[in-house]
């Protein structure tokens, strides 16, 4: 990379990077070396996922680069709420078909005040010309023992999901310029453009869900879709009661009677979908009294494998495909 | 992605990794949640890295999907061995056009068999639709205080570097197929090829250097370039003699009077570059005793800053450009 563009980067990216690692003081060594040396608190597990976007599959071609850093930073700490985890580090790896000083700048400054609110350090990374795609590896520290996972849920538990699903779903059709027969306000566009555009990691919720959530998963694929790889890997299948669905105000504005599809088999929403076994439920309240998002208990796990979508109790058939953008059916 | 697509990448990487993640021990939760659970061990410091390889930009289309697999891992476990590091876990972010079965049994033999080499398991990663790249996020041990930086060598200090750098930049031009006027015979046509298509990373190198080499890093921009680097970050510069260059008999057969240029400026040779107190230079021989590949000494560092290539004891001006095969110069 010409000297120019190095410092281009540098610019954006090391010194904010820089101060970041000095205010956590457990980076021994960050940017700028072949790898960066971390301390692992004694004691704690070590957590590491890694998620990439890629123009035309994950996000629209001309996505503000402001919006491109938030989501590849959140989609990755998304994966630490659904373990429970505490996000500490993160690499960065950018491809780009060119180095524009503007491009960086939103880029960067989308991917570092979310880092910043969550105080976790950019500590490493590479830079690459070509297609644009964007992959962020993150790392992160649990108690041993404490961690979420997929796999441990029990039929009779009842699931729950976080905030409102769909809504990023009707934001990215926005995004993408798809019309909509619409009765939808401005303020309730601009509400479902920011699900899609930045969405909100569920860390404090997946924290607060250690010890009393028997399983969790991330809502990347849609809500039916994860609730069922959820079931799935615990060995049971899962029942969604459509009324139970919490749907946004603006998505019902949005998309009218399509607004549960969404709900259902939206993607990029990141809340997370979790269970309860059944007789835990009423210690839901006083555990998430400081988290600030609301959850909804819309179905429960059953011994039959599959997802059930059910109305009135009777099993209905939906048409979950339509909401992969980047793939419509054929 | 289908299932028929997940069933492929479950067979070729899932059940391998599974095999490598029992044999550590230390994998808590590998792949298939949303992240993965590691024990890094009391007292040890975690040490990251991130490489990615595209197509077009890092190996030429048509490459092998074995090489593809090899280097992907092999430039990562280079940069721990820079850092003298000892790798223990790693993830992978793929991105391909299309889902066929030859390439990822392919991809996932030259990954998973450098892998096993080195007893590191493939703990996660994720799979997109798009252009060809593959990234591999790394991550090792090292005792706290030990690693080994670019920053810390002095003027003074002696400079080194292992195996025969050139190799692998005569090999990727076999592989682009440009012409060259030569005298190498078939076995150092394919000994010149192998070492571009399957780079050693001189783990246990980097290993032994510990509390010896005053600095290391890899070479993988080209030996000058990347010599230069590490006297950049120590605050000196480097002065090279070309008489002491390590030049392999094939590269001297297939480069004639090139074979210089391209032992300081072809990159993706992967060796180690490293500076060592000349009083401790005769230590050397003795910590090396089960390493093997060679080392030799090819210069010093200097006060003045910058890189000088020099022959009998006089700088040359020497063109390092011409051996970045995907940025020719203009």
């Amino acid at each position: 990379m010409p000297p120019g563009e190095f410092e281009l980067i540098e610019r954006y990216f090391r010194a904010p990077a820089e101060a970041l690692r000095r205010e956590r003081g457990d980076v021994a060594l960050g940017i700028g070396d072949d790898a960066a040396l971390l301390q692992v608190p004694p004691g704690m597990q070590l957590v590491a996922a890694v998620d990439t976007l890629v123009e035309g599959r994950h996000f629209p071609t001309g996505t503000s680069p402001e919006s491109l850093g938030h989501r590849a930073l959140a989609v990755n700490l998304s994966d630490l709420a659904a373990m429970g985890a505490e996000p500490a580090w993160f690499l960065l790896s950018l491809t780009m078909p060119d180095v524009r000083a503007d491009f960086l700048e939103g880029l960067a400054r989308g991917l570092l005040s979310l880092a910043q609110e969550h105080r976790i350090a950019l500590v490493g990374g590479d830079t690459t010309a070509g297609p644009l795609s964007v992959s962020v590896q993150v790392l992160g520290l649990v108690e041993p023992g404490t961690a979420l996972r997929r796999s441990t849920a029990k039929s009779g538990d009842l699931l729950f999901v976080s905030g409102t699903p769909g809504d990023a779903a009707a934001g990215l059709e926005m995004e993408m310029g798809i019309p909509q027969a619409s009765q939808v306000v401005a303020a309730q566009q601009q509400y479902l453009r920011r699900r899609f555009l930045y969405p909100t990691p569920r860390l404090a919720l997946g924290q607060a869900l250690r010890g009393l959530a028997s399983a969790c998963i991330d809502v990347s694929d849609g809500l039916a879709a994860d609730a069922g790889k959820l079931a799935q890997a615990s060995g049971c299948g899962a029942r969604i009661e459509v009324e139970r669905l919490p749907v946004s105000a603006a998505l019902q504005a949005q998309l009218g009677s399509s607004a549960l599809r969404a709900a259902l088999a939206g993607g990029d929403d990141y809340e997370l979908c979790f269970t309860v076994a059944a007789s835990r439920a009423d210690e839901i309240p006083a555990r998430l009294i400081n988290v600030k998002c609301p959850v909804t208990c819309i179905g429960v796990l059953e011994e039959s494998a599959g997802v059930r979508v059910c109305k009135n109790g009777v099993p209905i058939g939906l048409d979950l495909r339509g909401y992969d953008h980047f793939n419509p059916p054929r």
